[in-house]
């Protein structure tokens, strides 16, 4: 044991249990905090403890704001008619790094897995079934991990949608921007050379 | 930009400055917090909110505790004579994970680095040589770190401490526990060749 007193020991432990920080990075995160408790470990402390008092999930479409509907959902700058399905919040936030996307999000809060005993009930689909039948969408784009729950899901979605009418569409699947063939595996070159375009 | 409202960037921009994360994976850690709000995120604000306010260095050996002087200065159970000289709290924890050093300790705060202005003033070495002449210490630890400012700062303290006839010693160099000959450097190699003992 060392021989932080157990408020640090406490700090520590609460810290390890971050993605991504063990119990030696959490002690390296505290010591660091410790040093810097003026510029950085109080600051940090009020940051999240505003946070966890203000977040929550948007009640519409599952993103995480600081009130009932998110920023997205009631901004009269983003297009109606698009509504773009991911599975998590970190989704919705890396399509938005992308900054192309217009339109309004529906965030699913996971994927269907038999092994884990998630189903439609568990995802927020009831959900964006209703949102297609009540807002005006003219489009859905399935922007689903390219794994295989992610894609059994983005299947189950688009065969629920049939009825509606909606279109359903999804990312499309290739080299990704830099990319280097040599270092993609065979089933994304397989997937690019079967959508190639005309140069 | 990420739909995020300011606050939970502000905290994301503020969890990137901790060791170890960088933007991404505090984007990750963030969203982990806000989805377990009520069981992480709370505790760890508080737990980060108390140590900032109750975490300062001990006056007497630098090491961090939550009063004026530490546990382990306070400590009854600690042996007076020995003094180990550490570089840094973290290397204080790592000792006292070897649960082995029953003495007490003295924080460095740092090595003597000529390029970055760093001298004896700037470290804790006035304080080492006023605790050695006052406190009844019998042989100095050198624990630093084996780099060439960790071993400059050991030879700078040994010779500071020449004049007082206290032992001075420094940790063992050799093959580590568990440790490969083929995974070793040649520098490790050869000392711990030098250093052999009579098995």
């Amino acid at each position: 044991m060392s021989d932080a007193t157990r408020e640090i020991e406490a700090l520590i432990d609460l810290m390890a249990r971050l993605p991504g920080l063990g119990p030696r990075s959490a002690r390296r995160a505290v010591l660091h905090l410790i040093k810097k408790r003026g510029a950085l470990m109080r600051p940090l402390a009020d940051a999240m403890a505003g946070v966890a008092a203000a977040a929550r999930e948007c009640l519409n479409c599952g993103n995480i704001g600081t009130s009932d509907l998110c920023g997205i959902c009631t901004s009269a700058k983003r297009q109606n008619g698009q509504l773009c399905v991911v599975e998590d919040v970190a989704d919705l936030w890396a399509m938005e790094r992308g900054q192309v996307f217009a339109g309004r999000y529906h965030v699913l809060g996971g994927t269907l897995s038999a092994l884990d005993a998630v189903g439609p009930e568990e995802l927020r689909i009831p959900k964006l079934r209703e949102r297609v039948a009540r807002e005006d969408i003219t489009e859905v784009i399935l922007a689903l991990n390219a794994t295989v729950d992610g894609q059994t899901t983005a299947h189950y979605i688009a065969e629920e949608l049939e009825a509606t009418g909606v279109a359903v569409t999804s990312l499309a699947q290739g080299v990704p921007v830099g990319g280097e063939l040599d270092y993609l595996d065979d089933g994304t070159i397989s997937a690019a050379l079967k959508a190639r375009k005309t140069f």
